[in-house]
């Protein structure tokens, strides 16, 4: 077996925490956070050890470092701030530290009363040793101390030189390098803005904010909506795909199989004549009219987020230009969707096999291109599960390349380990299974498995109680306490949240047929028009909601996600914290769309950061409502005749300067 | 950014279990096991995915390969034997399943009645593919089926051809290689004889053989002793370092740092101007007489085991020959061993940062070399954790590949990380905390993480409740009851296990002084003369223990090792099954030195293989009694006055050919 080219590197590190699949995926991090990593780092023997984490920004070659803390059982830690987007590096260095070794035993043997003479003159050899690495001035500072250290005829003096804490600073500088152990991979973080983390998105549908009845909507007509978007406190406005809608196998109403003519035919099947990927829908209106909208948008605090669904209508211009990007039957036509025995025979799937692979991931690419171009940096990308894999950690990098604050939510619905895969491969956001976990169990497993283990190193969560392809029977069935309820949840569960309205806010509850969770006239075949100011509209607790969230920075993030038990199935309690401590917010929510609850709720005081038997006030934020509490066994009380939830803000009693109590 | 070589490969192939660090070190095993493995393996999109687990004997080039099983979740599974001592490795790779998907959807069309003529010649194209990637035999057989399928003539004919599995079965052959996902990383596995992981150990000074008192023990006196270690049912004999011992600073009786005119010095300071790590201490005998014994013992079932100390007395022929291997004080003098303020000037360590170590790590292998040329392939290493982990990597690997069935115990009590790592990178049996470890809570904890996380996949614990260089107080003031209470957890909980004798079986336990771990009067600094024949001797008793430990396939391995509540602090209850799991073991040990124990034990019956309400026998190995049991609540009452330990055999009823009962 061969030797290894070094072999006095004595320095083990290993088990560095976070990475994912040994570094082969980056971790996820937001402007201005902190990256702590962590390491065992041990050597044989028993000589000292020290340990540098390193870091640096992937165009900036140079590494900077900071000094790993022990924390025992060889386990070291340290941090590095992320203060660009974009990628950094980390990794970790190792020494044996002589140096010290030596100071430490040297303290041994003055404290033992032993002859250190020999010992002086070893750390002299040491000192001239770094001298030999170190800089002119240090070199020469150095060798200063080292002449003390030698000086037999001052013992004192010298013993004091060697103990010098200034001496033990300069030392640190200059370990040998040809004995540092560096750890066998470079990790990686992907920075991007805060919006990849805290987010609350609406999704409209363009055509229908007509206030014409029956008439097409344009982008102007959805620039008037945005006043009453910002009103209810998002600030990702989300459009379904804006592209010329296909005329062959057109979808009807309710997704009827027949088109009858005048039907709108689904935003989904991309492509006509007029253009594909890159073209607007002439009834919207024109590209100019889509970027005048998307700066009113940035201008009333709200950002757009496009819709990118890369599949084909049999009318797609790549279906001629390209044919290669798609699956040929054996009769010569090309393969439409389906999922046999079902047909959709309006969409053409693209072959992710295709001999033209090169030149089709080129033309996708394009088609984000073209719309980072005009301004968009939110991308919703539709079914990206269904496109493979290393397309998309390609594709991503590709952009972020140009466009570090682009972002990218996935919207695959599928299998724990291809939603986790998508993430890792660089999307920004995931869709989730929350729409799917409405008892206070599945919650709070799901949430515990989403923010308690690794996958919250990668993965930024997207809560969404309904999209126009989802109508859960939670919200067929439970109505207005349910749509209150889900809508806290998701947006206090979840720092990046969504609805699809205005069917959220409208209550809007009717499913297909009972059992589907269809809606009926869905907006996906067919223009709709809603009443914004309708009674019983939920658009002002919305907007409470989202000011709460604005309001309160332990909504911003999920740090210290933490469930508290209730004695009641149908009381969920959990709360977070801001990253500093300083904000606590407690959710609870009655689950029970038909009953008044109530019972007793047993707070983890640590996790709220109060002391035992404190009291303290809790401020609902969604009534105004103040209750004092004080210490773990609370009551609570939800009734879904009116809102069946409490977003409380844990305010502590703080003794003021005057010796007068108040809450913060 | 780059795209892949080949991106149209979809296939995604992750956490693969078990690997080490990445697959830095190997996985360990025993000849005749099994390595299951396990992968996530998914693609985009529905298509079907088919995964092949490959394995190969490291010389060997060709992989051999078997198909994986779905468990669900995209979680994939398979195993394969090991059958040769050396290294394996094993990978994964994946495909999509082209045929079997559309295979799959052609069955889905036929029971939806649709026209399917269509999908027979997609079907027939992927048999001509693959028929282009068959040899010639199976190449036309293909071709045939694809006629078959094409033949629009005969719709019923070509159906039942499309579905014939002797079809699918082939075209399961020829999957496009093209495609092929091969898992990043090949893992490997170290595979050792059974020795590795079982083995009784018995530790004796040679010098303290003889049969005249106060004269010198040689190698012929070890081998008259033969016969009764081999009574006593060990099969590894291991001996203190056999080489010269240093006059330099030799060690007295009881530590003490000035020698007595004929005091022999401790057997740990190698070398003297007769020789070093590859000579005899004279007194011993010749190297004839070593190979003499090693012979003797292996015909009586006992194969000798070798101390390697790497250290050097200050008249060892390297510190003259090989200066650069030591330390060297400023004084130009020669290093010795330290803890400061204690100095041990007896001991010269060497220095793993020499710049001749390439010469050094040569020197050192060469004598394991050495003496695996006289025979020897079981080998004690001495503190390996004070010399640098690359040279030990290096060494094992250089020595196993001429020697596969060589084996290395290493001596390190230190701490967890530094334990492990040795057990990484090479390292065939590990020292244990066992000796501390005590208490029910102590032995519970221990033994759970030991044995059921991936510590298990590189590490066989061995299990020592003594050394010459650790008496505990357990023994210190337990006395005859803790010497059997202890011998029997560490031949249960250990596959491996040893004792230092005679010191165990007569329950030697005077400590140097009151708080001291070190023996009052110890081997290694004098001769001793043990009455073997003493009455107090607990031989019988040990001889006993590893003849049930022969007997009972599940003391082999520490397979399902579960520990059953009892309702008393003292009493400690754990079961193993054998890797078949047709014989199990129900260890209940009373941990209480002075007082008659009882209490109840709540066996969990699955991991006894038992039924509830099942009524069984319980056999003790240790006093020949049986009891009959039922269901999980059981009365145990143990008197340390007596055996404070059962070892049980589980003995379930079983119904016999004749219709009467028995067990087994």
């Amino acid at each position: 077996m061969q030797k290894p080219a070094n072999g006095r590197k004595r320095v083990v590190i290993e088990s560095v925490e976070p990475q994912i699949e040994a570094g082969r995926y980056p971790i996820k991090r937001i402007l201005g956070d902190s990256v702590q990593v962590e390491a065992d780092v041990f050597a044989d023997g028993h000589d000292h050890v020290t340990a540098r984490l390193l870091f640096r920004f992937d165009e900036i070659s140079e590494w900077a470092s900071v000094a790993m803390q022990q924390l025992g059982n060889d386990r070291w830690r340290a941090e590095f701030p992320v203060a660009r987007m974009g990628e950094y590096l980390y990794t970790i260095a190792g020494w044996i530290d002589h140096f010290d070794t030596w100071r430490s035993d040297l303290e041994k043997r003055i404290a033992a009363g032993q002859d250190i003479r020999v010992d002086l003159l070893n750390g002299a050899r040491l000192i001239q040793q770094a001298a030999e690495r170190a800089g002119r001035d240090d070199a020469d500072a150095l060798r200063r101390w080292a002449t003390h250290l030698e000086d037999t005829e001052s013992p004192e003096a010298a013993q004091a030189a060697a103990l010098d804490p200034a001496l033990a600073a300069m030392m640190s500088l200059y370990l040998d390098p040809a004995l540092e152990t560096r750890y066998e991979r470079e990790l990686r973080v992907t920075v991007d803005r805060e919006k990849a983390r805290y987010s609350a998105w609406y999704e409209m549908f363009p055509r229908s904010t007509s206030a014409e009845p029956g008439k097409h909507g344009t982008f102007k007509d959805a620039e008037a909506r945005l006043d009453y978007v910002a009103r209810l406190g998002f600030d990702v406005l989300y459009l379904p795909p804006i592209h010329p809608i296909g005329q062959a196998f057109r979808k009807g109403r309710n997704n009827s199989t027949t088109a009858e003519p005048g039907d709108t035919g689904s935003p989904w099947a991309i492509g006509a004549k007029e253009g594909g990927h890159t073209a607007i829908h002439s009834q919207l209106g024109s590209l100019a009219d889509f970027r005048h909208l998307l700066l009113a948008a940035a201008d009333k605090g709200i950002e757009m987020a496009m819709d990118i669904a890369f599949q084909c209508s049999p009318d797609h211009p790549w279906v001629t230009e390209h044919p290669a990007w798609f699956k040929h039957r054996a009769d010569g036509t090309i393969q439409y969707a389906e999922n046999p025995p079902k047909k959709y025979q309006d969409i053409y799937p693209l072959d992710f096999e295709s001999s033209d692979w090169q030149g089709m991931w080129d033309g996708l690419r394009d088609v984000f291109r073209f719309w980072l171009e005009q301004g968009v940096r939110i991308f919703r990308v539709d079914n990206p599960h269904t496109k493979s894999f290393p397309f998309w950690e390609w594709c991503i990098a590709e952009l972020k390349r140009d466009y570090p604050d682009a972002l990218f939510l996935a919207e695959a619905f599928t299998r724990p380990r291809v939603m986790q895969r998508l993430a890792k491969l660089g999307f920004s956001q995931s869709y989730t299974y929350f729409t799917w976990r409405n008892t206070k169990q599945e919650l709070t497993e799901y949430f515990t498995e989403l923010t308690q283990n690794r996958v919250h190193e990668y993965m930024h969560p997207n809560l969404w109680p309904n999209t126009p392809d989802i109508l859960h029977e939670t919200l067929q069935i439970g109505g207005r306490p349910a749509f209150i309820a889900r809508i806290v949840l998701a947006a206090t569960l979840g720092p990046n949240y969504g609805i699809y309205g205005p069917a959220y806010e409208l209550l809007e509850n009717k499913p297909l047929r009972p059992g589907s969770e269809e809606y009926f006239n869905s907006e996906k075949y067919e223009i709709r028009q809603w009443d914004l100011d309708a009674p019983h509209s939920i658009a002002g607790i919305i907007a409470n909601i989202n000011r709460a969230r604005r309001e309160n920075p332990a909504l911003h993030a999920s740090h210290e996600l933490h469930f508290h038990p209730t004695d009641n199935p149908y009381l969920i309690a959990f709360s977070k914290l801001s990253a500093d401590g300083s904000n606590i917010v407690l959710t609870i929510v009655n689950l029970d769309s038909f009953h008044r609850q109530s019972g007793w709720v047993d707070l983890h005081l640590d996790a709220l950061q109060l002391r035992p038997n404190e009291s303290f006030q809790v401020l609902d934020e969604l009534s105004g409502a103040r209750y004092l509490w004080q210490g773990a066994h609370n009551y609570i009380e939800l009734d879904p005749g009116r809102i069946p939830a409490h977003l409380f803000r844990v305010l502590r009693k703080v003794r003021s300067e005057k010796d007068f109590d108040y809450y913060q």
